[in-house]
């Protein structure tokens, strides 16, 4: 029963997920990726992690194999998320093909756990040095990545030897920190999460009460993790409301508490998490979902602090968003933090890996100039494999990301069942006393047709929550044909109630312009520009399909009239964005006096292509937002 | 004879410089900063320097007080600039408010050096870690302002204690490092222009030789700054043509090197130089003069990476384009150095003082969103004298640069006086075999009037040569109020050769209309946006003169038309610049389809001021670069 967060026994959780298992994802858009991801993906991580000795550090630990252990940051949690990303893979495919790897990783780990419970191959064979460093020693990190990976092995197989491993770590890290032991909490919020999901996994309340210990260590008098706001450690968790800091650790540790608020009901956590995603969403997030504007700390900016081209916009603070959001959309039942959830999965997390699943973006810049790294360029516009030699946070996560997107699609409660994402897919969900088997045929994100079948095994009465996105501004529904009573209000669910008998069909028809987005003016880096925005997908303009174009002299007048089409050979199938633009005339030199500028514009055809595709083809410029003049 | 670089002997330098001490400054614009330098500056950072324990450091250093050296960067290099600056201030009234001062540290200075001649506070008393850590340990560039503050000094008043005391550092320095000694070249580089000056100033060519020895060092293999990109050791010296890593190293490296082509010829230095500048100026620098567009290394970014709100920007890196532009024109004659001098030291320069004299910027943001520092925005718009406690590098740096604009407004040759500047004055300059009185009477920046009068001693033939700057071009000249026979051409130097007789009057009238300037398309940061500029000021607008008005909402269309008016009580008297712009409706969260965005423009007179005159009123949000729609 592989769910991807487990909120069916949470008491103050609205929504039920309904487990990878249940779900069958078949469509055109999904379904490759998560057979790239299977298929290419998890194969070559694995082979990075052995090849940079992320493996070998176990065998080393364990006193299996001589030598040293290989010096990375935070080794163990690439391994950890490799791992359930590839339990999360098993739910959809059980011909693995790193099924063997799988079982002897977990072999490996277990032992090399010391008998004590301790768990971190960074440190294991020098004692002295445990706990010593919470600011940056990522343990509580590393131990919480295991918990999920062992929390999905266990979900997906019942394969239940990490599990152990995991409850032994967590029981003997229990008995180091907490009211009677000693104070911290981890420098990098990811434990908090994992501990929630062991308690529900376990029914063993002190996992709970751990992660509550962590969570209110911060902002504490002598502070914990030395008062640093890049380690959210500034303030007390509940006045917390504004995103700080490193964008990752932030946004995990959103998620742990969100985690925690749906166990505990401490409504002045939620109450704080409902402030802190305002103010991530309408004034620090990049239009593609993206999180963390600057280069120093990983770091969240000031309000409307955005900038393009050296946008940090990590890939794993796209995932990091995606998870929180998640739980906030668990927790409340509100479509909101389903959109922003579908905002940072569709563009920023889909841009981090190349279309052939063995190379990644660490950042993700909404402009880039075309000139590579070595240039001096923060942003690259190659992807690579090379963080592998140094900090590979991001493909792995990248790879859980996608493997778990099965169990993104669909929710449930007792009488309801929720249509979160529209993909292509069919899936058993228990709903209104029965089972229904429910069915989506869409072309999502490039035709918003969404055709759902719902079929109770008896008729039964519930109701069916369709997500209408913020962007569908007039959605039609039809049941069997016939309108239904309720009127889509854009960022909601439309929900139907009826008694549903197997075979009720229901088309949900929301129409896709193309729309021209412009940003808040104080988003001065995007001042006189546009972006353009399909449906989901964010799009962006890039040299190699616009000749030898500058493709900086290009613009987007008010007046284009934007036309998509679907181009099935074009970067795996995607539709395209064109529209009649111009070449703005040169300017001599850096500055110019207006009248000097002149010159020409030349007509120009543009096209936009999906953000996420960027960079699959040579390596070029490329811009999100556009000039308009 | 206190020239600002001394090139009077140097073979390969175009023009000679006026002796401070031959000019005297009587405009409204620069005398009063002069004074207020004199009067507020020096006195306060003098006490700054008592206070934060850098003139007892030199009393520790030399056993004539107990305690330990208080431990800052470089900070006898803060000392050293102060008393540059108080050396060049004597030159222009020699009643000092800081002569006892100056005398005092004189001495302490001489009495901490040891015997063998090293001299750093910050190492003086452990031996074991002289010379240890090239990269970061700034020993040879405390060493260089030393130098220059000792040339200063016994260019003021002949007083040459700290000149005997930077000989016996240099001789020492030499042993050391060079052909015979060990490799190795300053991680900040300053030493070699001062170097330069030392040689100059006592005819001892060793010194050139250790300076030509420093700057070859760098992108030798084995590497001496560790091949560092930070600290120009990337490649060698010719190669290095674009301007890279730490903007103040950079530019300083480059004003040494110039220093360097002017005694030695090698025009493969000089053939890097240009490079160098038309790199800088084309592409990495900012409207404003300023340089160096990252936080992070305090660095140039890429081509075209000029982001307005996280502008790094550094004053000291202004003042060091302002020295490096002033050696290029000094070598060369070309005007288009003294119209980037003049661009970095009337706003940028300017800027980074607060009009009393006494706070200070550090970096210098082209836009501020109006929260404070501690909200987490990089710059701030609040000017402190807090940095004394920190790296108060840019406070003396600006005095010393105040101090000697005098020096700046006037060149020679032995056939023809320049005038490069364009300041209220008068001087006295040696040139067509007889000595020449040179007055200007001008209101400039504001108006672009100029009477010079020039009266030789006795006729004589010469060439006036007349900077005509980037800006202008539109200029007339008369002489005796008849048209000159040269037309003047923008960027360049008008000459108007003829015999001179006494009280001879030309009058250079120069229109200033407000111009609007735009960027290079790459510049994405400025798309759809522009800047205002008149003369050779560039404008701001800024909260406090547009009442309850988001200045982020503001935008001046292509077809407002700017008007100057000078108003005496403003900022200390200042030309603003007004227009008809409208306020933009207001974008419903952080981005909107542009339908949506709807609302009503709204007519707003917008109020420009000099861009170096802002944050001196309320605290509040600012904008160099605006929106036109």
């Amino acid at each position: 029963m592989s769910r991807i967060v487990d909120t069916s026994s949470s008491p103050h959780a609205k929504l039920d997920s309904v487990p990878l298992s249940d779900v069958t994802v078949d469509d055109g858009f999904w379904a490759p990726k998560v057979k790239v991801n299977r298929r290419r993906s998890l194969p070559h991580q694995w082979s990075e992690c052995v090849r940079t000795g992320r493996i070998d550090n176990f065998r080393v630990a364990a006193g299996r194999k001589a030598g040293e252990i290989t010096k990375h940051l935070a080794p163990d949690s690439d391994v950890a998320k490799w791992i359930e990303a590839a339990a999360y893979d098993l739910n959809a495919e059980p011909e693995s093909p790193v099924a063997a790897e799988l079982d002897e990783v977990i072999g490996l780990i277990a032992a090399a756990q010391d008998r004590c419970g301790y768990l971190d191959t960074s440190f294991q064979l020098q004692p002295e040095r445990w706990w010593t460093n919470l600011d940056h020693g990522h343990e509580l990190y590393c131990g919480g990545h295991l918990i999920q990976a062992a929390v999905a092995c266990r979900r997906a197989t019942g394969d239940d030897r990490l599990l152990g491993v995991v409850r032994r770590w967590a029981d003997y890290v229990g008995g180091i920190f907490g009211p009677g032991g000693r104070p911290g909490t981890g420098g990098h919020p990811e434990v908090e999460m994992a501990l929630v999901e062991l308690y529900r996994e376990t029914g063993d309340r002190s996992y709970l009460e751990l992660c509550s210990f962590f969570v209110e260590e911060r902002g504490n008098t002598p502070p914990v993790l030395n008062g640093s706001p890049y380690l959210q450690d500034h303030l007390p968790i509940r006045e917390q409301i504004t995103p700080t800091g490193h964008a990752v650790r932030q946004l995990y540790l959103c998620s742990g508490v969100t985690d925690l608020y749906a166990e505990t009901g401490d409504t002045s956590l939620l109450a704080a998490m409902e402030k802190m995603w305002e103010s991530f969403t309408t004034r620090r997030m990049y239009v593609t979902g993206g999180a963390g504007a600057r280069y120093e700390g990983e770091a969240f900016g000031v309000d409307y602090e955005l900038p393009n081209r050296t946008a940090y916009s990590e890939s794993c603070a796209a995932i990091a968003s995606a998870q929180w959001n998640w739980r906030m959309l668990l927790v409340t039942g509100d479509a909101r933090y389903a959109d922003a959830m579908e905002r940072a999965l569709y563009n920023t997390v889909l841009a981090s890996v190349s279309l052939d699943g063995r190379t990644y973006f660490y950042t993700n810049p909404l402009e880039h100039d075309g000139g590579d790294a070595l240039a001096g360029n923060r942003g690259s516009n190659r992807r690579t494999s090379k963080h592998w030699d140094h900090v590979p946070c991001c493909p792995p996560n990248v790879a859980r990301t996608i493997a778990s997107v099965g169990g993104l699609v669909y929710g449930r409660t007792d009488s309801a069942l929720y249509v979160h994402l529209y993909v292509g897919s069919s899936a058993r969900v228990e709903t209104g006393g029965t089972a229904v088997e429910v069915t989506q045929k869409t072309d999502y994100p490039w035709d918003g047709r969404v055709e759902v079948t719902v079929s109770p095994e008896k008729k039964a009465r519930f109701a069916l929550m369709l997500r209408i996105p913020g962007w569908a501004r007039s959605a039609r529904v039809k049941v069997n044909g016939r309108k239904a009573g309720a009127r889509p209000v854009p960022g909601s669910y439309l929900k139907i109630a009826r008694t549903w008998a197997p075979g009720d069909r229901v088309v949900l028809d929301m129409p896709m312009p193309v729309e021209r987005l412009v940003s808040h003016p104080r988003v001065s880096s995007n001042a006189g520009c546009a972006a353009l925005q399909r449906g989901p997908i964010v799009y962006c303009i890039e040299s190699a399909d616009h000749g030898r174009a500058d493709l900086f002299g290009l613009a987007l007048p008010e007046k284009a009239d934007p036309e998509a089409e679907f181009r099935p050979r074009l970067l795996g199938g995607v539709v395209v964005v064109t529209a009649g633009g111009f070449s703005r005339p040169a300017v001599p030199g850096l500055f110019a006096v207006r009248k000097k500028a002149g010159g020409r514009s030349k007509k120009v055809k543009l096209t936009a292509v999906p953000y996420f595709a960027w960079a699959n083809r040579r390596p070029g410029a490329m811009r999100v937002w556009v000039p308009t003049a």
